[in-house]
């Protein structure tokens, strides 16, 4: 029942297990915050009887996938008292020791912040970022706490930038949502999600005609991860200016990444017969966008017409 | 006042030339059909006394650049009989033949149907495409016209399929639009234009927030043609969400071409403390864009939110 | 079976009835041109035997509703010559001479034009028009036409200032595509279509949160024709931001038409919690739009931030 | 020096005025908290000399209009501790004791929350409203505070919903920002400004075509407030698409209120032969807008097809 270093376990397979295991899977989703681990598993587990997790996940209602996992223990800290919440805010490392040497960071923050460019900042940028990070500390009383996965210096420089200016209440519930965000993208490491339910579909309208865009050329690629980055699927648009067959992405294909659409606009209109010209203003049209959440529905259309063209994340 | 070939001339330099040297390079921009730069030369030239060039521009009014060189003639061919327009037709090259050998084309549209992919063709896609030519001609008496450089086979496949639906008296009009825009682009080939009038300007504005999307990071790269293929600039936009500065591209930068802004949006919204995540659902966004005409403006602004964005040819 | 003034037939009846009926239902769809009834009759009808008009529906494959009559009809007038089409097109009225008096115009374009405003036209714009008209007649070598219902003298003036500079082919397909739009508007008044095929939907997407705008209030109002005009329907947008209960408008009160969408955005991001303001940019959003088909599925969603908003036609 | 009943004094006249004056026109600004005026006075005034106002303008540096005087005020407030804080918010009123009588507002309160139209709820919509506002003052420790002049029952209702489920730090500084906006809304009524900085400018793009969308008439009408209501102006859009002659509000016209922009598309497209139909989808579209702020530069574009459209505030 114990969960192999670099493995993860399913749900139900965790609910089912020793305190040991659970405390092991999640005593590090919340940085050096155990409690919220052990409170989690005497709260919804040790109290089911050992030998009947399926009551623990029955009477929860719903401990069903790693969603109602997150909802669990997130609403352990948001219970928690002001001075609780603040002790963990401040158990989180602070990004300047990183840049000096790799050392106090769970393994989790590790291997999120060791991907950061961080190395790459020069002597102005470590200057700036120093004074920033040790005047936001001051000010509010714990270090910067940020959630992205592989943030560029430019990203890290600019939120750090962004929120010290904010007061130390909104500051306050503003470090509380990266704790929760870091929580459940560790979360989505640790735990095996072995069927996804989000997906992703896609819906082309011609603007310029008023309707939808029809037989037209659709290549999604993943860019990130790198492990498995390249072209997804090519799909041509049915009538309805949809995919046909459904979401373009969904089950084990739908992970956490950074994808692109591309759109063969060019060609529809030349098709439409609406606008031909030598060098057209929108031909092959990317759209990039990441996929944060496994568990949600992206519908991320495109409006376009031989001028212009608008996507959003839809439903 | 003869020009070396591969090499171009001023508009100013061309009216002050020999009929031989006017012909020389304005006798092809009309496929095989010479006449219109004849009649051009005689209508504007000619009867201004060989010495005297400048009235010429003088009378006009307005012969000053390749925009006001392309109007004179384009109107010879809008004027000349339905009959003159239908051979004009007739005299572009059949792509049909291309498929086969490239022998009686002019050496402007060998170089514009050779860079073509058409040489990937399938074996299946060979046949529809020669079924579909067949059936154009027949219908509509001269061959398949298309004004595109470089097009993809896709992209020729689509433009017949399209057209080939059209009453007789559109894709009459459609033809010879392609002929007008295939002149058109001969012109900027055979025409030297010391100093573009067009250039490119951005502006980002924020739509979460309802404000220009000041201190955002943008880069611009040109990715055709391949000879001058690569980063051109990068910009932090100013209080109003503009490249400081003015235009991002002009004079002789502002080439023909295919470019692509990247805007580090998810930087600004860290930055503005509006949204951070994991993975972001928008961070770096890539708007691809042609510039076809070099002495127009391109303004192609962003709008964005972080979970949509929306560009557009403005002005 | 003959159809009393001013009441119209079904397509199955029209289909079961005498020549008579349907040269009296049919003669006036192309104005002064009832060989395109005539031509309709015979290959439609006919033929089928007069007792076994169903077998005609049934040969045909498909005439069992407005939109399939008008397919038959206009084919009739694609396939004539193109000295049949120019006489269709010079049997139009002049506008100038209904500038004068309502005289030489069918029943049905003394309707449509009656109602224009075109008797409130100042001095000025009267000889502004006349002069248009007269120089589009001398052009082309027949009247102008426009397929506009209660056109205001501001579109009007608009669409002939327009057409005016297109060539020769250009606007002989543009005149065609009015005058089978004016044939299709005809239909649709001289046919009963007793269960309209067409709906009307909607959908709310919240752009500055990335999710569907769930719990907006939204009314429907019809602005147009008058007899109908007023509140149609207030609904709450569901969880998915559509309208609960499935779509707006549908059966017979989807009437071709002017509507109005009111959005009420303020209550919407008051209760996210998104953004309050004293005067907020945006509170209640109406979008006005036109029906024109009744038999086609109209998707009018709206794009919403607190700072802007996009509507378009949808499917 | 002392300002009668109803009217309003300058900027400068208040910074030359003696102490009384001051406290009379700044006092109520924030919720009976005079203690915020008598901070300003002692701060920014009373230390400079009674008989050098212009001195105290001058060390502020910036002390020239409406907006400086909020930002020195609202400092103050954010200045301030917890604990006063917390008292400013409950000194508002509860808008229950609203419900029953009205009393113990400041006169500004009375003002404001009087024309809402609370008086009109359904018992249905009283008890909810006395409910959910009873769980807020017992979740926060203070009453609900919505900074929205004339709100409907409908928006108050959802804003109340909207924030009873903020955490306490999160409604604690949500409460702050509408006290603060309804300090700017006050000092807009009790401050003279005699030349708004702020104007209203507009644009408008053709999607469909790519280019400025030249003579386009478009009116513009204020909606509210009633005094003040009825068509502003009607403009005819210039070669770039905008209002020729400059802001289409500015000056002493550039009140706060709601606005409603009208432009004429289906006349537009009818000219430029895009489009043309018996009853368009767009013909003429309303965009109805509020302006807040009447120092801010409103920037309210159209970008346009046949089929849709966009607007936003831009810059």
């Amino acid at each position: 029942m114990s969960s192999a270093a670099g493995s993860s376990i399913t749900v139900p397979n965790l609910l089912e297990g020793e305190k040991d295991t659970v405390l092991s899977v999640l005593g590090g989703i919340y940085e050096h915050s155990s409690w919220v681990a052990e409170a989690f598993y005497e709260s919804k587990i040790a109290n089911c009887g050992a030998d009947n997790a399926t009551t623990a996940t029955g009477s929860s209602g719903n401990l069903e996938n790693v969603r109602h996992l997150f909802d669990a223990m997130s609403a352990i800290v948001d219970d928690a008292s002001q001075e609780q919440k603040m002790e963990l805010l401040r158990a989180h490392p602070d990004l300047a020791a990183k840049v000096e040497k790799l050392k106090t960071l769970t393994k989790e923050s590790q291997e999120e912040q060791g991907r950061a460019d961080l190395d790459t900042l020069t002597d102005e940028e470590r200057t700036k970022f120093l004074t920033l990070n040790e005047s936001y500390r001051t000010k509010f009383g714990f270090p910067f706490i940020l959630a992205v996965r592989n943030a560029s210096k430019h990203t890290v420089l600019a939120a750090v930038e962004g929120r010290i200016g904010n007061s130390a209440e909104v500051e306050f519930a503003a470090a509380l949502a990266q704790v929760h965000k870091i929580a459940w993208m560790r979360l989505l490491t640790a735990i095996d999600t072995p069927d996804p339910t989000g997906f992703l579909t896609c819906h082309v309208l011609d603007t310029a005609n008023g309707c939808p865009a029809a037989n037209m050329r659709v290549q999604l690629h993943r860019l990130s991860p790198p492990e498995t980055a390249g072209l997804v699927a090519e799909f041509v648009t049915n009538d309805d200016g949809r995919l046909p067959g459904g979401p373009g992405l969904k089950g084990k294909d739908f992970q956490v990444g950074v994808y692109e659409w591309t759109f063969f606009v060019g060609d529809y209109f030349a098709r439409k017969g609406t606008y031909i010209s030598g060098t057209p203003f929108l031909d092959e049209v990317p759209i990039r966008f990441g996929i944060d959440d496994p568990t949600e529905h992206y519908h991320v259309p495109l409006l376009v017409s031989p001028w212009g063209f608008s996507t959003y994340r839809g439903s």
